[in-house]
C-alpha cells in the first residue's frame, strides 16, 4: 500500500464518519459508502465537532457514495458497520477488493475478523479496538466528546509492517494510534468492561453511576468482569487482574454515562448482543468454560433486543 | 372471635384500605392505623371505585387512627404492611393484641409469617395470598380493577376452626375466600408467576407483554419458573408442572400488565425485594438447592432497589 492509498469507509455512523474524516482532512483519498446520511454529505459536507478542535470535509472534497458499485476498488477498506450489519459484509465488501486490499474492521466485540476471514481471506484481516466517544447529531453532523484512541494489530499473522503503516495513516491524521501484538487481548480487554457495562446498563436502563452507586452494584460488576477474565483466560488470553479495579475506577470517574448498547435500547435500535456477549459466550464455552453472568446476561438482551 | 369481632388494619395503602372497606361495609367493626391517607379520610372517608361497583365508608363511619396507642384491642390484626416495612411490625403490631388476637398478615412473599411469629408467637398468625389489581388513586381513593380474591391458611397449625371463620367474614363481605390446607404452596404458587415477572419486568422496564413478546423471553420466563418449582421442592413443596404454561397462557391474556414492583421501581418507591427474592432464595439454598436465575435476580434488584 503506498501513501497515495485509497482508504474505502463502509458504515456511515459516527464511528467511520469521525474517522473517515481525520483521513479525509489529513490529505488521504477516503471514499465513503453513506446510506442514511447521503444526501446531507453531498450537499454540505461533513462537519465535526470535537474536542480537539471543529473541522469539517467540504462538500467539494467529500467523496461520497450511495452505492458500492460506484465506488474505487480500494487498498483499504475500513469496516465501521454495527455487527447487526455484518450479514451485509458480502454486497458491501466484496466490489472494493483488489488482490491486495486489507480490511481492518472497528467494529465491536468477538468475531467480526473471523467472519470477514470467511468470506475475503484472513490474509486481508486486521483489527482496532476504538476508545472514542462520538455521536451523530444530525445527518451528516458529528459530535467528538472525547478520546480518540484506536489500539491495531493484524486478526492471523504475526506481520509487523502493514499494521504499522496503517497505524502511521491514523497518527499522521491526528487519531491516536497504536499497534497491537495480540489483537485478541486488546479484544477481550475491551469487553471486560463492554460485558458487564453495557449489560448492566441496558438491561436495567440505568446510567453507568448509578450501577455503581451502591456498593451491591460494584460487586456485582467486579463478580462479572472476574467471569470475563475467566471466559478469556479458556480462549487463551490472560487479562491482568488489576484491570478488574482499574476499570471500575475509571467508570467511576465517567460520571453518569450511557453505554452504547443503552443509547440503542432508548432509541429503540439494533443492539450489538452477538458481537458483544453471544460469541465471547460461545468461545467460552468451547472451551468447557461456563460464564453464569454472562449467559444470562446475553438472555435477557435478547429479550429486549 | 365472635361474629362482633374488632379487626385492625395495619398498613393504610391499597390493600389495606381495600379489604378493610369490604369488611366495614359489611358491618363488621373495622379500625384503621393510617399515616399519609388519615386527614383524607378523617375528612372525607374511604371511597372504593370497584368494577365490583363503586361504594365508600362515610367519614363518620370511618374508625381511623394516626396511633396505635389510640386503636382498642383486636380480635384479628390484618397486616397490609409493604414488606419493606416489617421492622415496624413490634410497635405497629403489639399494642393491639390480647391474648387470642389472630394476626392474618396478606403481605407478598415469604418470610412474613416467621417474622411475626418470632415476635408475637405462632399460634397466632395466618397468612393470605391476595389476588387483586388495585391502587392508590389518591388519599382515600382507592381504585380496585380486577379480580380480588384471597386464599389463606394457617401458618403454623393444622386447625381449621379460625381460618374458616375469617374466611367466612371476607365472603359475607363480597371478598371471595379460600382456605389453604398448605398455606406455604399457595406462597411459593404465586411466587411461581412474581419471580419471573416481578423480577424481569422491574430489571428491565418491560410490561408483561413485552416480556412475552419473542420466543426468547416465553423461553426465559419458562426456565426461571421451573427453577421457582425446584426451589419449592426443595423446601417441602410439590407445584404441578402444568401450572407453568398455565400461568404464561394468563400473562399472555393480561397484556401490558406492569407488576408492583416494576410500578414501584418507576415511583422510586422501595420494591419488596426481600420477601418475594431473598427469602425464597435463602429457604432453597438452606436446603442446598442452587437457583442461578433466582440469585442473579435477586442480585440485579438490588442494584435498582
Amino acid at each position: 500500500m503506498a501513501a497515495a492509498a485509497t482508504i474505502a469507509i463502509v458504515g456511515g455512523g459516527a464511528l467511520g464518519g469521525y474517522y473517515g474524516a481525520r483521513l479525509a482532512q489529513a490529505g488521504f483519498d477516503v471514499h465513503f459508502l453513506l446510506r442514511s446520511d447521503y444526501d446531507a454529505v453531498r450537499a454540505n459536507g461533513l462537519e465535526i465537532h470535537s474536542v480537539a478542535g471543529d473541522f469539517s470535509i467540504p462538500a467539494s472534497r467529500a467523496r461520497v457514495y450511495r452505492s458500492v458499485a460506484d465506488m474505487p476498488k480500494a487498498d483499504l477498506v475500513i469496516v465501521a458497520l454495527k455487527t447487526t450489519a455484518n450479514d451485509q459484509f458480502g454486497p458491501l465488501i466484496a466490489p472494493l477488493l483488489k488482490d491486495d486490499t486489507a480490511i481492518l474492521t472497528l467494529q465491536n466485540g468477538l468475531g467480526n475478523e473471523e467472519t470477514l476471514a470467511r468470506l475475503f481471506g484472513a490474509q486481508r484481516i486486521l483489527g482496532g479496538v476504538c476508545f472514542v466517544c462520538i455521536n451523530r447529531l444530525k445527518p451528516g453532523v458529528i459530535a467528538h466528546t472525547a478520546h480518540g484512541l484506536i489500539r491495531m494489530g493484524e486478526a492471523f499473522s504475526a506481520r509487523v509492517e502493514r499494521v504499522e503503516q496503517i497505524a502511521a495513516w491514523f497518527n499522521q491524521s491526528g487519531v491516536p494510534c497504536q499497534t497491537l501484538a495480540d489483537l485478541r487481548h486488546g479484544r477481550w480487554e475491551k469487553l471486560l468492561w463492554n460485558i458487564p457495562f453495557n449489560g448492566l446498563c441496558t438491561i436495567m436502563d440505568l446510567t453507568t453511576d448509578l450501577i455503581l452507586a451502591r456498593p451491591a452494584g460494584v460487586e456485582l460488576v467486579r463478580r462479572i468482569m472476574e467471569e470475563v477474565r475467566m471466559a478469556a483466560k479458556a480462549t487463551g488470553v490472560t487479562l491482568d487482574g488489576s484491570l478488574v479495579e482499574a476499570n471500575i475506577r475509571r467508570t467511576f470517574e465517567m460520571g453518569a454515562y450511557a453505554p452504547s448498547m443503552q443509547i440503542d435500547r432508548r432509541a429503540g435500535r439494533p443492539m450489538e448482543i452477538e458481537a458483544i456477549f453471544g460469541v465471547p459466550l460461545e468461545q467460552a464455552r468451547s472451551q468447557g468454560q461456563e460464564a453464569p453472568w454472562l449467559v444470562k446476561l446475553y438472555e435477557m438482551l435478547r429479550v429486549i433486543g
